[in-house]
């Protein structure tokens, strides 16, 4: 997002805590550093955060706790980042930034297990997990200052994001990163369950696409939208495409650890007719052409990442 | 709940912050003082509400802000009670009390505007406001919590609670607390926009049966159950039977205040079905006579209610 915005010739802030178990990387803005404003900043950090804020025409609101196993285990940290510093950041558009437009990054985990397959936006909110509870009241939260006090807001509910730049070091962000990493090692993969387990994968590009319409059309103002593929693809299969793409490689099918099964949602693919239909949003990016290009650029990169 | 459980021959255990703008009233407990254990402390604070929650085989989790109009002003405050105090109650369950049982009351409010009537506990959530969204995260967790990790949990969603011992200084807990302490005091009532919205309101010891049915009735686990009443009541209704039974006063209809009317539900009343044909609750008490002793009860002691 920062690399196509700096393209656009917007000015850009960035803000990350680099918390070792999160997605910052320094090599990740490699060539662009003279081009943006970096702040090694806490979300929850409010004093800091808010000047910030209030110069902004966009917020990009994507800081967050990702890892739905980590807040089970650490649920208070869950919520002070992704519940009371959204609160904060909303009180600082609201009463210092009120024309600011906000796009909320969600997730597909606000859902739980799906009632029917594709989840559209309609489809109850049934967290199975702390991190999924916490992230739809973040959403809420968003929809309230949106509806009560005028704060422009968006928000998307990604579904599994990858692409160059991700935390690949373990499964911490997304299960690919560790499938990725693992691949490049010569180590086996594992696919937990049966295997059978479906998933659609975006690559970062069209989520960004996504990003930066949320951003700029009016009529996302006050709307949720699925992002979404149109080709989900079950794991084992996945494993054995991107082995094909390697050239090489192997996956076992191992029994989920007990506490991953219990949040675990099975298959999920996000209906995404409604962003396609108001913003003409539709993913580009061919999963196998993707998932070559994110292979090449960990086999030349891997050592800033693990 | 605290008399009857005294009644009852339990050991009970009261924690309470007596926060100003909240319900604790030492006079409340006027009379079974040296049958119950009372400890001022703040739920949120965890050292010392621990060791309680170790000790107890039930666990009434009524602490909460229930102001809707509070936590707009003061978002933060209503995340740290209804949201990371809930946490760490059930983080202290899960490691060191996990046999107990815990009901936890919750509020219609989570469900924001009614789609229908009346509502049940399949009706979408929506909060319109932020101590909803709240409340609803504070739901899930007790719902994860039991799916998860075994600790038992029942949650009731409580609609308008009134009768003896309420707060009724202002309109922080419910707007009939106003109502009643206007009447008594021969000034007009206020009827917020056209009066004719309808609310459902239980008596607290009908509140309190379900409190000990949820408690005791080993079916409640992991259920979400309406209170609700059989009889909803347009508020300039309501406002008339008052004065009725009060024997004098009178009411206005004014327009909503700006900050009321954009968290304002419309008419709401609960489809209390579920609970009746699972735990066989229904609510007793007639709502004339509930008024009339809710009434005669704060003529009487009014002194240590304002």
């Amino acid at each position: 997002l920062a690399r196509r915005l700096v393209d656009l010739e917007a000015q850009v802030i960035l803000v990350d805590n680099l918390f070792p178990g999160g997605g910052g990387n320094h090599f990740n803005i490699a060539g662009i550093e003279s081009k943006v404003q970096f702040e090694n900043i806490d979300v929850r950090d409010t004093p800091r955060v808010a000047p910030l804020i209030e110069k902004c025409d966009f917020l990009f609101n994507l800081a967050g706790q990702t890892s739905h196993h980590f807040a089970m285990a650490d649920p208070q940290t869950d919520v002070s980042v992704n519940c009371c510093a959204q609160l904060s950041i909303l009180e600082t558009c609201r009463h210092h930034n009120p024309s600011i437009k906000v796009v909320f990054s969600s997730t597909r985990q606000v859902y739980g297990v799906p009632q029917y397959l594709p989840v559209d936006e309609q489809h109850p909110l049934s967290p199975a997990d702390i991190n999924g509870i916490n992230k739809a009241a973040g959403e809420s939260y968003h929809m309230i200052y949106h509806n009560l006090y005028g704060v422009r807001a968006c928000i998307l509910r990604l579904t599994n994001t990858y692409g160059p730049r991700m935390r690949v070091k373990d499964a911490r962000q997304n299960f690919l990163g560790i499938w990725l990493r693992r691949l490049i090692e010569g180590s086996p993969i594992d696919v937990f369950g049966d295997g059978r387990q479906a998933r659609d994968l975006n690559h970062v590009n069209d989520v960004v696409n996504a990003l930066l319409l949320a951003a700029v059309r009016e009529e996302s103002g006050g709307q949720i939208f699925n992002l979404g593929a149109s080709d989900p693809i079950e794991l084992r299969d996945l494993a054995t495409l991107l082995i094909e793409i390697n050239g090489g490689g192997e996956f076992r099918v191992v029994p989920f650890p007990a506490e991953r099964k219990a949040i675990d949602i099975g298959s999920y693919c996000g209906n995404y007719g409604l962003i396609r239909d108001r913003l003409d949003w539709v993913p580009q990016s061919c999963l196998e052409e993707g998932l070559e290009g994110t292979l090449k650029f960990y086999r030349e990169h891997y050592r800033h990442y693990w």
